[in-house]
């Protein structure tokens, strides 16, 4: 899929992030959803299945990095167009994720032309409702970088 | 699986380590493995099968991250003992990721009574034997924080 | 100066941070000065003098990334007690930072008894009352790791 | 000063180099010295004066980072050509900063045509010869951002 502009209207930008997100396969593999995309900022959770744990019995360092990741390479996309990768990140993990759901909020602080700078909380959610903060990330998304550009 | 020393024999240490990794549900999902692990070093790699990539045909940057993160740990383990946690690391994409195999190389560059730094780097290694860095990554692991001690 | 504990009285509190801050020859240097200094909140700011730029007219980047970290301390060490260091942090320089003072305000997302982690928003203050925000930062601050402890 | 690019011979580029750094008032005040200026490397030094100092006798961790983001902006220059900025930068504190001098060697891990990812050394450097790694940064600098370009 090549998507060379995003579309103004909200339902459409939400579900044409939808379809970015399909298009990843390892992004379905974690059943990772869109629960929000507006310019600067994207919503992002996944189901905290029995596959997704280390040895401690919580989420793998590696799914809340990765949740936190995607977040904040939408939430750039969301400013800069769909043409984005992530350059670089730093996460800080605050406590273990245990519950029912992982869901990472990522907001543009930042967006020039080809650069946006996002930061990004990761919680989790358990069944009763209470959501506990579990990481926090701050990166950088890029236009990708075309020879011929 | 609580382990309270790493044994000293080479032999017994990277067969822990790899115990230690079958251990992580998400680690075996993704099919890692856990290639060198001596003090101050730990490598991982995973195949890069077709439920890793993203929309472009490369691995997902959250399996990049992942690879990192859990190679940085085991680094970190080597030279703290094995109940340790990631604190936190910073990673930069440099080139989409593309091949048979991931590997991750994990290096303690400084390391304390509770903390270690570590540095590493992610290559993607192609059928002809061809090895290209994709990310670099530096962290910091922990002993884990029991409130008893 | 060895401060073993924090007092809980808010003047006491902010006149000790500015003991601690006078101490650091080198933000007496940079005339740097302790705005606010609560449970969990630290602020530091400084007069941009023409000593403190680069070649383009803006505050070095040195001199940003110097009153996030030690914002960032203090932040820590509101939590964690007098004797932390800053082990590590990531910040994006967002916009160049001009104006008349420079200011930093750290506020700790998760605290523990051996590590905080925080998060900086540094911002340019104009004559005209304007502020802009230039940069964004994220660390991790630790209780000294003494031998005998 | 406007530099569109960079000299290929060795002794005009550490030269250029040099003149660049001392438009930075800055670093002026700082007594920076460029050591070393090739493409992809920079080396950028200090002596550790007493004016560099905070409350522990070490020095500020501020002076770290101006000279681990300097270096590494250099460093980034040295690839992309004059121009350029950095987009955000890590950094682990290792250990104390003690000595005569403050030493940082930064290398460029990868360039492209308007982004370098650089990792840096920071070490302290005594009277008898000695060299301690005090901490180690990694960074992403870009070519100028210009609305017209």
């Amino acid at each position: 899929m090549t998507v060379l502009s995003l579309p103004e209207d909200p339902e459409a930008l939400l579900q044409l992030g939808r379809e970015l997100l399909a298009a990843q396969v390892f992004s379905s593999l974690l059943e990772a959803r869109l629960d929000a995309f507006r310019p600067g900022l994207a919503e992002l959770s996944l189901p905290l299945g029995p596959h997704l744990l280390q040895q401690y019995g919580h989420a793998h360092g590696g799914v809340v990095s990765y949740l936190a990741d995607n977040a904040m390479t939408f939430a750039g996309g969301s400013v800069l167009g769909p043409a984005v990768t992530t350059v670089g990140f730093s996460i800080n993990y605050l406590r273990p994720a245990q519950g029912e759901r992982l869901a990472a909020e990522a907001i543009v602080v930042s967006g020039g032309r080809r650069l946006a700078v996002v930061r990004c909380d990761v919680s989790a959610h358990d069944e009763a409702g209470r959501s506990t903060l579990c990481a926090v990330a701050q990166g950088t998304i890029a236009t990708i970088d075309r020879p011929s550009s």
